[in-house]
């Protein structure tokens, strides 16, 4: 610590990110990336965008990221006005909590879900209360979250994967109608049902989405939120209050032409999903309790085999899979669901330590 | 405002940039960008990054940026732990101001400056001192911040361009060797002393950079931070309570490349240097008074003609300058250095608006 931190440094304890290794060879199955490379339209788009000489380079990116917000609200039959766009999702959550959830009423989230809400509680200094998720499969009821505060929840969930129905979103939101909702899509495009279109009936939703998992491009950090125009004009706020031009000149173009492949999104979502289900038996098959999943990974466990030495087993074997060190679930791992390849890489692999452990 | 807004998001009055406007054929001079483009070798780097077909962007960037912190340690005679990068000098700005600046005395910088600074105080809920230049040509005199709270100084300074030697610098350090100074190098590269060398006997010394001016990657958004490992862990923490991931990995490469390439940042430099004072003069001649410039853009006054007036007669002519609202220099115009031929409409412009209300 250094004499000239501000208090708030002193008081933060900061996420810590799944590992990025610089190691080549590996079956990287720990940070939830798309196992197929984006659309060729991005590819087209960011090529175009440099030109012969990159000269474009020099000029500033339009700071309000008009034409990717255009594009974003054509798909989802909403005006540009109920769009904002981040670099990343993380940006915009943290914007969403500084200019939407931060309130005197403590902020209400799954004990078991995003491990970066508590960080951002800390940083904007947001009274916390988490709520704890249902039983042994973790699942999530909305009568958890009765009227008194605001609410952020992802759905899916994170890392156990595990979708609600729109239905009870709009339980959520008519029980908290005086209060803000974030509904965290992250992993919203490999099943799970989309609260955006409740935005029209429900001034309180934010639903908050990212390019890094669905359209491949967790390389570019692109992430947007869509709601109400008085909640998106908040987060407008804050971001010309701290860095009015996030998002580059290629990563706007990048994203624009990404949320318009609606084919290649289609398509590579659905490989993922055959994945899914596939590893999600395979796993089974091995003795494995493997929660119903609704994203681009599954969360796993084995009742006779600790979760921490699985890892490491995997990890010897040159596979990382994510552990996390929460009481709760410290007997889980979230395996991203990688190429056909990559999954029975995971699964021969577990099957060996399995058999050697026995 | 909507019922669902936090408190500061109230508070704030957000910054407005530079007009960046969707109409071609403007010469924009306005946001100081380079007239440039960027070295042959960033266009290189990124094509490299992109590969044949993108799959590189389905994977996470280094959260450390650990490549391009490298580079800038050798440029600088530094080691990596003295550099932080981020999403923009903006980015970089508001993580100092939120882990550095934010201490009960209150913050020092000029009267005339950058005009974000106020707007981060706001959004950090930073007390703020603003300290006058001195007399009607904006000098920066360092005795006027005796010890007693943090400073953030640009040097040169934005709007007047003028800057202070290294040797003012190390006064200003030492007078408050209690508390963490920022010098907000954005436009040094144009030819002003650095305060970099200071770093290594200066603990509260904080160095500021962006690549958006003098490396002409604007459109890019990438910026940088030298000082003190103790200084640097500072925002580090911030950044990883914020969004893991700042820079995506096309911008990561390019500045890279970027960095790397010092000739073609000398070359450029000069380029500009050269456009800078010979537009300095003809301006003079034309009657306005020009401050001295070390930036990529000129300050200047005409003492019979009202800013405002001749900022929109350029306009009319497809030129557009900064003018800002402030009263002490609602009669100046900032003007960025563009090609020969940009200097020259200009000029050209100006002596007929001149000519015609004469």
């Amino acid at each position: 610590m250094s004499r000239f931190w501000s208090q708030i440094v002193r008081e933060l304890t900061p996420y810590v990110p799944g590992e990025q290794p610089r190691q080549a060879n590996l079956v990287k199955l720990n940070t939830n990336e798309n196992p197929y490379p984006p659309s060729p339209a991005v590819l087209a788009a960011i090529r175009a965008e440099l030109g012969d000489d990159g000269a474009r380079l020099r000029l500033y990116p339009d700071p309000q990221g008009t034409v990717l917000r255009e594009a974003i609200a054509e798909q989802e039959g909403l005006s540009p006005d109920h769009v904002f766009v981040g670099n990343g999702s993380d940006e915009v959550l943290a914007f969403a909590f500084q200019a939407l959830l931060a309130h005197p009423e403590p902020l209400r989230f799954p004990d078991i879900s995003y491990s970066f809400y508590p960080t951002y509680c800390r940083l904007y200094r947001i009274a916390a209360r988490q709520v704890p998720l249902r039983d042994a499969g973790f699942a999530l009821d909305v009568s958890d979250y009765a009227g008194g505060g605001p609410v952020i929840l992802p759905n899916p969930n994170a890392p156990t994967g595990r979708a609600i129905a729109r239905a009870d979103i709009a339980r959520l939101l008519e029980a908290n109608a005086d209060w803000p909702v974030v509904i965290d899509e992250a992993y919203v495009s490999f099943g799970a049902e989309s609260a955006a279109p409740l935005i029209a009936s429900h001034d309180n939703l934010l639903v908050v989405r990212t390019l890094s998992k669905s359209y491949s491009l967790a390389g570019l950090r692109v992430g947007y939120a869509l709601g109400h125009p008085g909640l998106v004009e908040a987060l407008v706020r804050v971001k010309d209050s701290f860095n009015s031009y996030p998002l580059d000149r290629l990563a706007l173009a990048a994203a624009t032409a990404a949320v318009r492949d609606t084919e290649w999104l289609a398509r590579t979502s659905a490989a993922v999903i055959e994945s899914r289900e596939k590893l999600s038996a395979d796993l089974a098959a091995l003795g494995l309790e493997v929660l119903p999943s609704k994203a681009n990974f599954v969360f796993a466990s084995h009742p006779g085999h600790d979760a921490a030495a699985l890892s490491r087993a995997l990890r010897e074997r040159a596979i990382i899979v994510r552990h996390f060190g929460a009481q709760r679930i410290a007997q889980w791992l979230r395996i991203t669901i990688g190429t056909p390849a990559e999954c029975e890489a995971l699964v021969g692999a577990l099957r060996e330590i399995l058999a050697q452990a026995a």
